[in-house]
């Protein structure tokens, strides 16, 4: 990789950034924002404010970048990222040139400083990006473990195929929402009894899954492969993902063709995309993998990433409990093997496609990244702020998933993703 | 349902329609083509023609349906579905009045006709929606059995939830193709040897699945369900589908959450969107339900369609050997009970969604919908044109589907869906 300029730790921006901010200069995420009188475009975050690429555009300070303006006033990010790596590693170069405490362009001129940066508060955030398909995958050893020792043999928890590919399935990209967003508690077939008929109702076993998603810039034709060794060069960046799951309508349907309606009604990400550049001082070697993968999957250099992960839930009129604390760099398999094994077959994939990791459990139970683990299913459940207890989410739960790497005094962070439970839809 | 005038067996069109043509105006559908002078836009077929309706929209023939006319120029059909069923019904019946025999606007405007009819053996036609998201669901209760019975328990061939509820799973979007495209045998993992670590190579069980798929309007928000009731106003019309599957690959991978690379190399489907209000007068009971499904799953009223389908393998240099003769009306579960199970737990659906039936088997062995079971897992090799064996499909082949319905002297077809496979990309 080159040395990237722009994460340099001694960097400083102008603007101001609070010493425990997700966004200091070094982050510089790309998100779609909205105000009361500006439609949807892009933006970029530093501290507590949005910055806005229309307006830098229109005043032409973009200009050079080799990047069509009219992308700035989209209201997704793809036609952005269908320039590659190398044009939003350009723009990330020029704002954090723009933003640097040293530069007066933006710095000295008031009128356009107070167009260009809004208050966070006062923006609404959407989904990023139009996402073309959405891929998820299953590659936390520690969680496919859990999951095998609860529903299947305990001595025999990995399937076995699991250590020899990382093992995905295709979920729902319609129903990807953005952090904040509600989610309803879905109705749907379950079968309590298992001598009895499947019945009809509400899930009473919601959960979250604490997961990372990274999205794509185009690949290549149809038929063609991306090799491991070209895969992060159509890696755009990371969210943190909440692949929410009804555990019973899971058990139900999920047999022999994956889960369907038990994911498909809600997933939530948090809506700034941090880049994969912006990540760089924070990559690390994964766990050792035993036995050798197979040469297509064979990485030798390290291609994970150590992000600090939590997830809390505050009930209704309480406050938050931290029920979980984890970190991508448990993931068995990485973003790279994960993009190889998918298009090794030719599969295609489009600027937008959005891939998540699965959830990521660590090794201590304090670090499981679902409900159904945390709580083993049902048999330990957890006490919350206000002193009830949960073994699933409940109607007026919120759950709240926090990520960020931090490194040389540098935090690069990912925000929040957000969503409350509310009850099935009249 | 209304009676539809469009589908009077008795309506003859001035333009020519051979006898055994899948196009008479009774049929009217449909898709997206483009010429060597003309770019991508909506057309539909009447005989050996090709109807450019951007044409008819730029001469006022179009006019008073409350549809935007740039639908007509737009490269996918998704716009123009925004306007929902009453939308399209309302073009349709204009479509059919317009060709109608009696009416001179058209027939008796030469000029204009030469321009708006082009002979469908100078267009290309494209895909004919931009898909949103793909479902596959499983619906046939014999190949379900088939499968059951070759890879599981002959005695419990079908799964306990398969006749509660429609089976479905998700599939990837970016690899579906127009009919004429080819496709590469996809290279993977496979495990010939249980004993032994996984090989890579080419997948050696390379096989077609018969399907039929719907494209849908838009649905409802996230959250709210369509009814069984509601489901057909929110199906657009049909397509054939070949749902490749590399069966090796398939059987390492796929559990426990389902098929993947096996799958997601490519799907080709038929390029002429039959609407289901063409498929009216061929609308049939499907097979008795029991147990009765559940309330929101219960009908009534049929379903199902009578429309015959087949598949042919042509080996390279070789003519055409048909394989396999079925027909839609043996899905045990219906479009509209698979409408409305996907969307029972508020997942909600957009304008060009497909949703594919899973192979479509009959009762008779030379019905099945798939090499796997046609040539029972390879122990009942089928014989082609030029004397060699089958058992999968083999680089070179080219695999044709075609399907139509016929009553009163009426046939609505939906051409071929075809394409010939590759060796895998160098």
């Amino acid at each position: 990789m080159p040395v990237i300029e722009a994460n340099d730790p001694s960097l400083q921006s102008w603007a101001e950034v609070p010493a425990d901010s997700d966004f200091p200069i070094q982050n510089l995420p790309l998100g779609i924002f909205s105000t009361a009188d500006r439609s949807a475009r892009v933006g970029t975050r530093i501290g507590d404010r949005v910055v806005d690429l229309a307006v830098l555009a229109d005043a032409g300070l973009l200009n050079g970048l080799d990047i069509d303006l009219a992308c700035y006033k989209s209201c997704v990010l793809n036609s952005l990222m269908r320039h590659g790596k190398q044009g939003t590693r350009r723009l990330r170069a020029r704002l954090s040139h723009l933003l640097h405490a040293d530069n007066p362009e933006l710095r000295d001129n008031p009128d356009l400083r107070t167009q260009a940066l809004v208050s966070a508060d006062h923006v609404i955030m959407h989904l990023p990006v139009n996402v073309g398909d959405y891929t998820d995958f299953y590659s936390s050893r520690e969680h496919a473990t859990n999951v095998g020792t609860m529903f299947r043999d305990p001595k025999n928890a990995l399937l076995p195929n699991w250590l020899h590919l990382p093992v995905g399935y295709h979920g729902r990209a319609s129903s990807i929402i953005p952090s904040g967003q509600p989610v309803h508690r879905p109705m749907g077939q379950t079968r309590p009894d298992p001598e009895a008929p499947p019945v009809f109702g509400p899930s009473r076993r919601l959960d979250f899954e604490l997961e990372m998603a990274f999205i794509t810039y185009s690949g290549k034709p149809l038929g063609e492969r991306i090799s491991l060794d070209e895969a992060e060069e159509h890696i755009f960046g990371l969210v943190l993902f909440n692949d929410w799951s009804a555990r019973d309508m899971q058990t139900w349907e999920y047999v022999p063709l994956g889960p369907f309606l038990a994911k498909n009604f809600a997933s939530s990400i948090s809506t700034w995309v941090v880049t994969l550049d912006a990540l760089e001082p924070f990559r690390t070697s994964g766990p050792a993998q035993d036995p050798t993968p197979l040469p297509y999957l064979h990485q030798e250099a390290p291609h994970n990433f150590d992000i600090d992960l939590e997830v809390a839930i505050a009930p209704e009129h309480a406050g938050e409990t931290v029920v979980c604390r984890s970190n991508t760099k448990y993931l068995y398999w990485s973003m790279a093997q994960q993009l190889a094994h998918h298009t090794v077959n030719g599969c295609n994939i489009r600027s937008g496609d959005m891939m998540a990791s699965g959830t990521i459990s660590g090794p201590e139970a304090s670090s499981y990244g679902s409900m159904l683990e945390l709580a083993w299913k049902g048999t330990k459940p957890l006490k919350m702020s206000d002193g009830s207890d949960r073994s699933f989410i409940q109607d007026g739960d919120t759950v709240v998933m926090r990520g960020h790497a931090q490194k040389d005094g540098v935090r690069v962070g990912f925000g929040e993703v957000r969503a409350k439970v509310l009850p099935p839809h009249a």
